[in-house]
């Protein structure tokens, strides 16, 4: 591969602060100890998103270097740092083969937001134009799979075939849960199960995929690679019903989305689900009328919001992400009191970061 | 996996007659030798393109049913028996690994196909509705997504992290070559170096990774495998430039397409560039007004096709075909006449069908 027809667009000199979003008080402990491998994976994103086809670094970088907090690739250094301790001299070697599946658990998710934003026709995306809306559906179709194929390279790269049937197994679960949503799309009144379903596999599998490939290349025990496993999996239910909650709050624009996306799209989340599950027949042919016929006028919005504070189900929906949240924290808790290895004073380090991104995922308010 | 919410959209008792398209005469000798193994392949197709999402096996093996000649495929088994002769009793296991290689391959070519037909809004595919035609580009990007990451699941399965990597690679080349055909369009004038830059990336790259795929999980000797990767870009490049050829010509609806699609998409293939190259300044602005404006009216493909029969471009792109395909064949029969593995008498009666084979890739009506 060579870049000399492509137009850089970030500078390689300065690959640690790759458009990382600004960091909550609750994120920085995590930040902090995965921050030079965090330097190496921006390193080699930006390296790997390289092409003779300048349009792919273009288009790639347009939406990688407007940030994002990076938390899947963090958690899959975190989770090899937890096992690197036992690992001596060959940790090292692990450390720059998780940096490898970091940037492949990065590649896979914004692949994943280029075809989402295609699929949502967005506009807009982590406060700029979406890709989409500059370059077009046809150009984001084909780099988020370009960026899909250099995930793999990566993962090939990176050496442990069990680590690769990880994250393709989790790539297939995220493309099946994003049907699933699409299935659900324009129906207020499906059971609330449908719902977890769909977020688990679109949202919460690749957060646990990419914490057990991190344990798993670093050669954790079982009870560890388990355990990051079902902590990214309570940490993403977290994370995405947080989002899905904060759609819809007066804060959405610092998110760089406009209050209510999810609402013009008939996207079916939390709160309003609850909001019809609490609602008078009335209020149910409102939610009918403008989620399943999508036919929304002026002040629709505004009766939706006020709805849902009635009912209180952005507050109620931010409590279930608070438990869920919970649950990831103390699932490292457990961990770090039982396993000798996660009990070395790094993986303490580790250990407590990890509970502190947990209340991260919740209690963020952008 | 469970299948049970699924509807089965092909029977799993005939997976042997799974929507392989009618067979040229030239092709014969590459069914027969690969028949067995095409059986395994079929049902692997079948089985893993499962999903709880029905929309998935539906949307899919709409397309996987309507056929095609599953030529990629093919190549990976025609690349294994090559490696097999000298495996002995470890040659079954390696022909059933072949077996899953070349399922992932043709998911990645069905991917592609799905995400083309996006690109493209084409409305027909193998003379059928195309797929984001009846369910939509949504689910057609979705479920190409899906059917990618099976791919990786597969080639995980079949064991060798050396395979996956060339497969891995081929994908993002065809990413790259799609997107590159995609800046080309609407530009007849582009030298015809492009033309070729494209269709080696999006077309013939797969086949020469199928073939070569399929020769080293047989642990076959570098030169075969070299030769079978030689032979798939030649036999790639022969494909494509009939196909771009074919698309002009009357036979076209045998293809399941109408006459001059390429032309109404503003596609630069191969007969349109001869005839820019051969045309008066009064052709090229009709080349430009068309292609790259868009601006075409009834009777404009009419006289498309008189400038490409006045400047014989569609003979003589066939011709250019012929000669890949001569050479796609001259390195196949050298390989027989060299090498000993290739000289048993089984990997000879694999070396002959291949050579037909790539007459069929030129000789081809539809």
């Amino acid at each position: 591969m060579t870049a000399s027809r492509s137009h850089l667009p970030l500078s390689p000199d300065t690959p640690d602060t790759l458009g990382q979003a600004d960091i909550a008080a609750s994120l920085t402990p995590l930040v902090d100890i995965t921050a030079s491998g965090m330097a190496e994976t921006n390193h080699i994103i930006i390296d790997r998103m390289q092409s003779e086809i300048d349009l792919i670094p273009t288009l790639a970088g347009h939406l990688i270097a407007a940030g994002g907090k990076r938390m899947r690739p963090m958690l899959t250094l975190a989770g090899a740092l937890l096992g690197k301790s036992k690992l001596g001299k060959s940790g090292e070697t692990a450390m720059t083969n998780a940096a490898k599946l970091a940037a492949a658990v990065e590649f896979i998710h914004s692949a994943t937001l280029l075809h989402d934003d295609v699929i949502d026709q967005s506009d807009m995306r982590r406060g700029n134009k979406s890709a989409s809306s500059i370059w077009g559906n046809e150009a984001s179709v084909l780099v988020g799979d370009f960026l899909f194929a250099r995930a793999f390279e990566l993962m090939v790269e990176a050496g442990q075939i069990s680590v690769l049937g990880r994250l393709a197994n989790a790539a297939a679960r995220i493309t099946e849960g994003e049907i699933d949503q699409m299935i659900l799309a324009g129906n207020p009144s499906a059971p609330i199960e449908d719902y977890y379903r769909v977020i688990r596999a679109k949202t919460a599998e690749l957060f646990a995929a990419a914490g057990e490939a991190g344990a798993m290349i670093a050669d954790a025990d079982k009870p560890i690679s388990d355990a990051i496993c079902a902590y990214g999996l309570a940490l993403g239910t977290a994370f995405q019903i947080t989002d899905d909650a904060l759609d819809y709050a007066a804060t959405a624009e610092g998110m760089g989305k406009s209050q209510g996306d999810d609402f013009k799209e008939g996207k079916i989340t939390l709160p309003v689900m609850l909001a019809w599950q609490d609602g008078s027949e009335d209020e149910r042919r409102f939610w009918q009328r403008c989620l399943a016929d999508g036919d929304i006028a002026d002040g629709d919005l505004d009766r939706a919001l006020s709805l849902m504070n009635k009912h209180d189900t952005i507050t109620r929906s931010l409590e279930v992400a608070r438990s869920h949240a919970t649950d990831a924290g103390q699932i490292i808790a457990q961990l770090a009191s039982k396993s000798t290895s996660a009990s070395t004073s790094a993986s303490g380090d580790v250990a407590e970061a990890l509970i502190a991104a947990a209340n991260f995922a919740a209690d963020r308010t952008t």
